[in-house]
């Protein structure tokens, strides 16, 4: 089936936002065997989006829209939608309800805001979990069928991933099926490296490498009439990924992330984690707490920036930060154990490094950093040379960090 | 003068690369005050690029194709473009030469990659400092001009900043000068709504709103011939949206983040910042600490997630934690004076709340937050109620910290 994507909104032709929606969208089109034929950007401009509307209609069969489904007067892709199938708009009372609930405790709502619950006649709608606006699908008698989405990606991915794609996966009867074998350990070139024999001669399945922050992710994908057979033509492939891998794969569920695959292990040896951080600032708490119910193995943490409040919270030695300097193993250890020891937590991990872009010196260059590890008695330490900006830095830090929660629990 | 600018690569159709030339150019036809009517992306497949090219020359001035003119057998962009505008293809001696040139040393250069000297009849061919294909303009009878550039990012634009931009600029005396009102403390479609005269009858100087995570951004450009006029222009919207947004107005320029202005604002009254968190655990603190020399303004943070923590580490009382629970404003208060307190820190900010998806009650549900910040002995609160999934609540409860620290420290 043809698809063409179509993305509203001025600020993609100004060049202010680049449209990762038109990417992401193209990607799980593709996963789901549909065709894109045209991806367009048009801006807020009524003539020039029907017109795209109407050529688009000419061509193929699906059209997906994302953006302009806001409050504002600039927001018009419903109702140009509308005008170009010679349809009317009207109030969709369940959205009504969705906003007045939505804006309960909240003042100030201006009348602008119930213009979202305005939709197509005839129109599938479909609820915004992370926004007002709510999406659309509209069926034509042509057999044709337009697809609203609303352009912030948080709003328009999830709602395209849990309640557009089965649609879509429905009207098609070979699907894509894939798995995600997610890795942390290994450089993107070195693990494309190690499979480069597969990444040479695949056709079905395939696999797609996507480098993400000190990791790697490898999707592959298989065509086939269902699940079962998805799986069998993917065995080979992910025996190998496995054999090569091996400790290094951390999850091969898509939707699983390093931190949550942390606090499971921690919550099922009943461990409590406590986290002392320098450079990564509060980021390596941060990223547990991000997990629901992080509650049951993270209670406190330290963020000593300072050296002085590396002495006074951790109980690191004044002779250690002397000898050694902040940014070294033995304080990283001794961040560790002194954490360990006053919260009473079985697990403990320590960052300290320079994430630049001053403070480097030749000894010490930008991007040095060490982890210290407690895992009851036993003491880990690692040592990392990273490259980029600050942010990139300590990101790639907090990545390590879980990493090395995660392989010492196995060791 | 209008433009469409047209991308050739099924890559990018198959959302294995991301479309960045598209957002490079946008933002540069802008600044050199041109206008993008139409982003169009097509795959390697001659009837629709060839249909592409026809339509966009019915609409605008200038084209400008990136990708396809590449050695193999599927860069279709050049011979499509001859056959659109009835032109033929030759050989052009002074590029075979530099391929030439550029070929030397090397073996095994294969049959095709001469085809990359070929270029469209009558073209100015622009030369490629970092790889074999050429880029093209081509000027027709019709006034309107179509330019070929190639695809890799690395090629196309050192190619167009120096080879292309002084052209366009030369058919051009206008430029779209703008700047940047970051606001925060106010809802997107509320601030929008104070300013809707202005949103509404905007030509030049044009406002474009963007929603972030509570705040919102908006860019003011105005089309001029100098940046002296293009000031005067927007003075009287400037000073509309100042007299609206006051105080909420944190910063006029375009790269300055919120948490880089509390820091400054910090620095300038030496004042150090200690940060209690719940609900947040850390985020605010590594947010602080994003910003290059924050180690200036903060030495040590607390993540007190347990109810036991924020009594043992903040000082709050077991009575206040009974009779308010550890999400209220009094328990926020306790934990910003209980850590301004221990630290000895002028500033403290405190965050409790409950980010879900669990632990909502009918009484607190999930969203509710509470912020204290102490300012030496000042105290300042602020309840939240946020709607979103858990990362994005947290985000805002960030965020509306910043900003309490900045509004507080200007009381």
């Amino acid at each position: 089936m043809k698809v063409e994507l179509i993305s509203v909104g001025t600020e993609i032709l100004m060049g202010n936002i680049i449209n990762t929606n038109a990417a992401y969208l193209s990607r799980e089109c593709a996963a789901l065997g549909l065709s894109v034929y045209y991806e367009v950007t048009v801006g807020d401009n009524p003539d020039r989006l029907e017109k795209t509307i109407k050529e688009a209609l000419e061509e193929v069969d699906i059209i997906i829209l994302t953006g302009g489904l806001g409050p504002t007067s600039d927001d018009l892709t419903k109702e140009i939608t509308a005008k170009a199938v010679g349809r009317n708009i009207h109030t969709d009372e369940h959205t009504m309800q969705r906003l007045k609930e939505y804006f309960t405790g909240r003042t100030n709502i201006t009348a602008n805001n119930w213009k979202t619950a305005k939709v197509i006649e005839g129109a599938t709608v479909i609820d915004n979990h992370n926004g007002t606006a709510p999406g659309e699908i509209v069926s034509l008698d042509s057999g044709q069928q337009i697809i609203l989405l609303p352009g912030p990606p948080n709003e328009m991915i999830p709602m395209f991933d849990q309640q557009i794609k089965p649609h879509l996966r429905a009207l098609s009867d070979m699907g894509i099926y894939s798995k995600m074998v997610k890795v942390c350990g290994i450089g993107e070139s070195t693990a494309e490296y190690m499979i480069r024999d597969l990444m040479e001669k695949q056709s079905n399945p395939t696999i797609a490498p996507y480098a993400k922050t000190a990791q790697v992710h490898f999707r592959v994908s298989a065509m086939a009439k269902d699940k079962a057979q998805a799986d069998e033509i993917m065995a080979p492939t992910i025996n190998r990924l496995k054999k090569e891998f091996g400790k290094c794969i951390y999850t091969m569920d898509e939707a699983t992330e390093l931190e949550e695959v942390v606090v499971d292990m921690l919550k099922e040896r009943g461990y409590k984690l406590v986290t002392a951080e320098s450079l990564t600032g509060g980021l390596i708490a941060a990223t547990i707490v991000n997990v629901p119910g992080a509650s049951d193995v993270l209670e406190e943490s330290f963020v000593t920036y300072a050296d002085r409040t590396k002495a006074q919270n951790l109980g690191v030695l004044e002779e250690t930060l002397q000898k050694y300097t902040a940014v070294s193993k033995e304080t990283a250890i001794e961040m560790a154990k002194g954490i360990q020891k006053r919260t009473g937590a079985q697990v403990s991990i320590s960052a300290t490094g320079i994430a630049g872009p001053d403070g480097g010196t030749k000894e010490k260059p930008v991007g040095l950093a060490f982890l210290g590890c407690c895992i009851e008695d036993k003491v880990f330490v690692k040592e990392l040379h990273l490259k980029g900006n600050r942010r990139k830095i300590r990101e790639m830090v907090v990545v390590n960090a879980l990493d090395l929660i995660r392989t010492s629990l196995m060791d």
